[in-house]
């Protein structure tokens, strides 16, 4: 279904070549600040055309909010968020009709609905995440009230990890990554691959500064289980660890566990290696993971597929495509990370006692 | 909550060291055969004491079916299954009391409900995966009226990956791996460990044997989110990858894309590199994913932490615990993958036109 | 929340005095042909200045498809509709900003909210039914396919019951009634109400003709029980009673039971005293219920009532409103049916082992 | 499904002639006291045997807690109760096998599922309401905490609406009802129609005593319309109205309305019509509804019907039946209140933006 969420939740809905795109969200607190501007600043994120690394499609994906709000504050009516299409080929996606495009959507979705919106990948366009984006920025504002913080970077791309970590840099560079001489060898590979007609993918880390302890369920909703659907649930997403993730699987249990230390009075652990989470709720350390991203499907170079009727057909997709996405999954990834976080704030307010 | 699934549902309780542990599934049709035998094989293979891999500790798990089923058939009731719990040395976990175990839930639990069952770790034990794995039980009855089968093993063991695989190998080896000479030499590994007192961790591969095309959503409900969800929410699990996963982030498009080709007459693609789900929606291919598991956090050795009163303490874990828990997650992540496929399979047939 | 449905899903938004009312539809199957005047055609059912029964308002109302339909059919992906509010004389409400109107939401908003949007109730107004019309629109089409059908007529205007009914009557008289001396005697009640400036209440009967047996569910989700909640979330309603309702009470078992007969093979009952449904499921026979519609709350003559301060004021509601919201309720709760019934149908064969 | 609830959440099972009737509770906050008392005193409000006026069965219906409490206290762990089935005449049933009860569920739960637990109705006996009972048990436990009461009573027997009302007197005498006199009447009237193998039904009135303001939400999900959906699951329910209910339908607006009125600085109404909610939402005045019971469908006297091969037979059901189900009603009426208000206090707190 197109809904995200327990109590805070969203609605998306829209395709890449349709009228619009757009979200409701519902349960949102009432007398929230709340003005247009802390969404594009999100979107504009996310948003084409930012630089070399990011498509050339220009879109200026500008947003208006249709309900929710009242004299500048929420009043606890759905929010919803309309961004209407602008630069829409769809004679671009003409002769893709009746090709399956390799590790694209195309064939999953016509054996499920019988029908495809061949224009642009129609809802498996990752023109859908704006929907999220949006829902994500609300969420932020709930977030900041809290003082909690989500920064996203690019940990990894096309194979090099990268250690240093400044995340000042981050917003300071196109490829969102947290130390400079990483960034430029970076930039150097993906202008390289770009100039092949071909794309890189990467790893992106995310952390949430400053959650509280308690967030989270003990059995089916773990915080890192929900965390993990509402990342995987992100096109070109193929993975997601927790904390030191799949290098735990590595070790001894004497090296991988991470004893408890007081610390001034709070309880902390030596490296913080599960992520911020045991048994599903947080413990109030830091909370980090990340994610697998997969190099943009769509390439210049040509290809080997199939066509609907089964014939062997070769490839070549126009356009103009991002030649890494990572950069603009981040804020994506962000959001998701708000509405996961928003939802289980105040699931874990609804249970508390005091 | 305690709940799993929209339309095939189950429900947890139970408390490690409480009177018994349960499960009630919901949504189940009516009409399919099924008695306790069904039930107790899936649970025989998660429980204790099969073997020096597993942990000492002799306990039946015997299973009773007290509702949903008349006449050897379900009825469309919801089915409760109980299973007693026999073994219970609270004893054991006296002087765990106010000690917060490094890389356990006490500390989080305890943060979050400001009381805690110290009893085994309560309702965080790793025994409250029997009821998912009765729940699991009664979906993969379902699963095979439609011939597909879920098939589980331990593709790396304490760092090692392993690349035979002879499926028919799985059942014959108390490490559930799929190759003899990898077997053995993992045994040894195991066993020099835990005459350290120490544990080891490992990678799962759970392989969906002729899944349907269409399985899976669009958006927030893709195929691989709710299996990453059902997986990371087992205690233990630390990673999710998809397909290639990780090791895709790190490829070239050219390289990562997997062609479309028409195998008489049906569309696979060469190599099934994205694990049988393209934009949310299963293919039709074989589904095959991985998951981390880290190294038992109970183990012998001594440890270094924290008290209830923020003092640092040595820790020495008594009790018989599982040097590896691998081989006994593979029948609980079994089952989580036959929930989400069922819950996916009746989605989808509610939407289906015919 | 503003979501309703399990599978077959309306999410609702805007404000009675915001820039536009939307429902966005989720989970309709793919491939059914639907047009913008299937959902127009019931929207004008409900709009205002359809006669001197209603409203003098003039709203056109008029809809806009803007996601989930390709090449006129649906293509899975949720279909968002929305309707821009034309007619909003904001002014009307200013001198309403401080005061709390009698047996409207403005008091119970204010008080749950912290916040309040005065302008035509904002939330509360009837004008958010606009949503529900246009997602039970969509719902109609998909039980057509099943040959069902839903009608609506008021049984009882002004605390006189109707005991004719010619269902071929209803779309032709503005009170929406089944007979037509009955709607004569109703019309001239009802100008008579009007011209003091008061307003009048009724019953509204739905049946449900051609149902499928097997609908619903026997504990919690009793079709007859999400069929209430359906209709008393809609303002104005009072109480809901299926078949017989209230009237059983008052009778002996024996005079109440329903004894079931053969007709032709069909399994039947004598009278339908229980509304075609039973245990909580359909049984196959024309299900039937009752609602009833308080008289509109807003009246021009001069009401006493208390302002936010606390302190006693005279109040006369200026503005054109409804004699009797009876005839406009009833698309509604037709909606509201449609609905229920789709979510029901799509439950029912996500569950069934064919 | 067999689960009630978003936040506060039981889920049922059970038949009525298996091995035991069971809940789980779920979503409670922890720390609350809890003991296995408090669930039994509401369980002996509704079990069989209490008085002339109900079934002569004897059920000793006792409960057993098996999870969730630790020392007394709440854990924040799902609560299992289980209550083992004792006093189980198959037999009595076996002459029912083939045949279908007049208003009972055997008819269409056989449509449903294809198959039919005949052994005093499976699913649909009123026996799954003890499920219910245990839930709301917990449930009100934490409405003492919020100072909230509720109070249920038989308003009308056999068709007679009683008038005076002294809460006083309900837990006095078997009827349930509200004063000693009507009660004689009542009573009289009950052993005659007891005496002819007849049965009789009524409608029970509930209050919600000290109720917060700002429960309910506006659209869907309207306080009213929970309580109505509650009400309506539970078996023999065939009306809801709240506040004036019906009777507002035949006013004129200018009756109906009620105004608001200062009362030493708190906002009330001049006479409570709208039942303590307006727009979904609680005022802070009592809450107040109606519920119709229809006669016990279970009668002695000889009734025609028809059994599974569609031939009209003469039907004596055997066994001892409620000659009036009211005053057995009104504790899983009240315990399906207290479940939806907590449920609703639960969802107010997580919104609320202190």
């Amino acid at each position: 279904m197109n809904t995200l969420g327990n109590l805070f939740r969203i609605t998306s809905f829209g395709e890449s070549h349709g009228t619009m795109m757009g979200v409701v969200i519902d349960g949102c607190p009432s007398n929230i600040e709340l003005n247009k501007k802390c969404i594009q600043d999100e979107l504009d994120k996310r948003k084409p055309g930012q630089s070399s690394m990011t498509t050339e499609r220009k879109e200026s994906d500008t947003c208006e909010i249709v309900s929710g709000i009242f004299e500048g504050k929420t009043t606890g009516a759905p929010i919803a968020v309309l961004v209407k299409n602008s630069n829409m080929h769809s004679a671009d996606y003409e002769n893709l009709k009746d090709v399956f495009r390799p590790s694209h959507a195309d064939a999953s979705f016509f054996k499920k609905y019988g029908i495809r919106d061949h224009r642009g990948g129609g809802r498996s366009s990752g023109r859908e995440t704006i929907s999220r984006v949006m829902g994500g920025a609300v969420a932020q504002e709930i977030l900041k009230q809290h003082n909690i913080e989500i920064i996203g970077f690019a940990r990894s791309i096309g194979g090099e990890m990268f250690e240093n970590v400044d995340e000042s840099f981050i917003e300071k560079n196109p490829l969102r990554m947290a130390d400079e001489s990483s960034f430029k060898r970076a930039l150097a590979h993906v202008e390289a691959v770009k100039a092949e007609g071909d794309s890189l993918g990467g790893i992106v880390e995310i952390r949430i500064k400053n959650p509280p302890a308690g967030l989270g369920a003990p059995v089916f909703d773990k915080l890192e289980a929900d965390l993990a659907k509402a990342c995987m649930s992100v096109g070109a997403v193929k993975g997601f660890e927790i904390g030191e993730g799949f290098s735990l699987s590595a070790k001894k249990g004497s090296e991988a566990n991470d004893s408890f230390v007081s610390n001034s009075g709070s309880l902390q652990t030596e490296r913080n290696a599960n992520g911020g989470i045991l048994g599903g709720i947080s413990t109030g350390e830091d909370i980090w993971f990340r994610v697998a991203v997969k190099p943009t499907s769509s390439i210049s170079k040509p290809q080997k597929t199939v066509n609907t009727k089964g014939e062997a057909v070769d490839l070549e997709i126009e356009g103009r495509h991002d030649p890494i996405i990572v950069p603009r999954v981040i804020p994506v990834l962000e959001a998701m990370t708000a509405l996961v976080l928003v939802d289980h704030l105040m699931m874990n307010k609804a249970i508390s006692n005091d």
